[in-house]
């Protein structure tokens, strides 16, 4: 029977790849961070996508002050707002966490080797996610090559999956639609992505103005619209 | 001012390293993980040396539970125990916690990263350490890149240094002899590296086997053996 492991974090892109890797393996397990975020509604919506997408597997991992830095995201910086995707600030976003995606990785390939699992499934995407580093493909491959190296002694071992990779958002939300079929609504309506933490997004944040923008190009109504007010 | 960062567990290794740095850098500072593990004497090593180096900025590092796995050093499983280097287990050693370097990889160069540090030292030793796949040399080049392309996008960036890397136990006892001059002794004997927790060591564990075959190669008395019982 093939397994597989999702970092689920409850966001569109995680959604689609936890998906998808319902698709390809025979069992999916997936884990969620908590490391101090200031939407705790990600981590609901991180269960709500697990449950119904029928994760039987999912540990939700607690790792409080652990990366320090000073994204908006784990401290009291202020958030950036703004009017629309020509406004977006070019350069490394300053929501980046240094070492965060470093550390998921690295924490889901000891529940990986924990369980039994060598096939790591994220959704980071290097197209169009605000200049993160550790978001590219260049990024994954080495450190791919770092975790064998330092859990198996060799190159192979685990193999990290970013179906996402190259996707414009547009494309993805596409595939989203092609994967979920007529579950899309249903299982997008309990995502999560805004990083102010507002339920069916505040629409001026990064997360918010980039999600809008892949929902108006791929042309389909993103179902969280919804709740905005 | 040239600064580095040390990852000092309080082990003779990390010691080694901490003097050699010190050394080589106008200004040294220091991290400690307290990861769970058995012996909470290794954390009160770690602050003498440190202390008595002359580190100013020294952090200790709280991450409970964030690994799972069945080594001894972080769960019930019973230590081993072995009468001479000869009969040491061969392969990986039991003690062997998945990910654990590639955590404490990552949290000192998030720490570099936020105190503007790109020199970070640590005393892996791919010589005669159990097997620990994520203590070799080609691992920590695959770190060093999965740590620049993750933090700044490009290959450069962090230096990892492994002064040890190469060297046999008795090797870097005395290289430590040379590095202190005539502080080792005090040093060393604040130094500890039991995993089984003992003040001046059990003589049993693998940790104590090595660090003793290491000190009676080199022909120099180990200030700990004074400890022993």
């Amino acid at each position: 029977m093939s397994k597989a492991l999702v970092i689920l974090s409850g966001g569109q892109d995680s959604t689609t790849c936890a998906a998808i890797a319902c698709q390809q393996f025979d069992e999916v397990c997936a884990i969620t961070f908590d490391y101090g975020q200031r939407h705790s509604i990600e981590i609901e919506s991180a269960k709500d996508v697990g449950f119904r997408l029928g994760i039987k597997q999912h540990e939700f991992i607690d790792i409080p002050h652990i990366l320090v830095g000073s994204s908006p995201l784990i401290s009291s910086t202020r958030l950036g707002q703004y009017d629309s995707a020509e406004k977006l600030p070019t350069g490394v976003e300053p929501t980046f966490v240094y070492g965060r995606n470093l550390l998921f990785l690295i924490l889901a390939a000891n529940r990986a080797a924990a369980w039994g699992v060598t096939d790591i499934f994220t959704g980071l995407s290097g197209e169009d996610f605000g200049g993160y580093p550790d978001c590219r493909d260049v990024f994954v491959e080495a450190m791919q090559l770092a975790l064998n190296q330092g859990f198996y002694g060799t190159p192979n071992g685990f193999t990290i999956h970013t179906p996402l990779m190259y996707l414009t958002k547009a494309s993805s939300v596409k595939l989203a639609v092609d994967v979920l079929g007529d579950r899309f609504n249903e299982i997008f309506s309990l995502t999560h992505t805004c990083y102010a933490g507002v339920k069916g997004g505040c629409g001026k944040c990064h997360a918010c103005i980039l999600r809008d923008r892949g929902f108006t190009e791929a042309g389909i109504k993103d179902p969280i619209w919804s709740f905005r007010v």
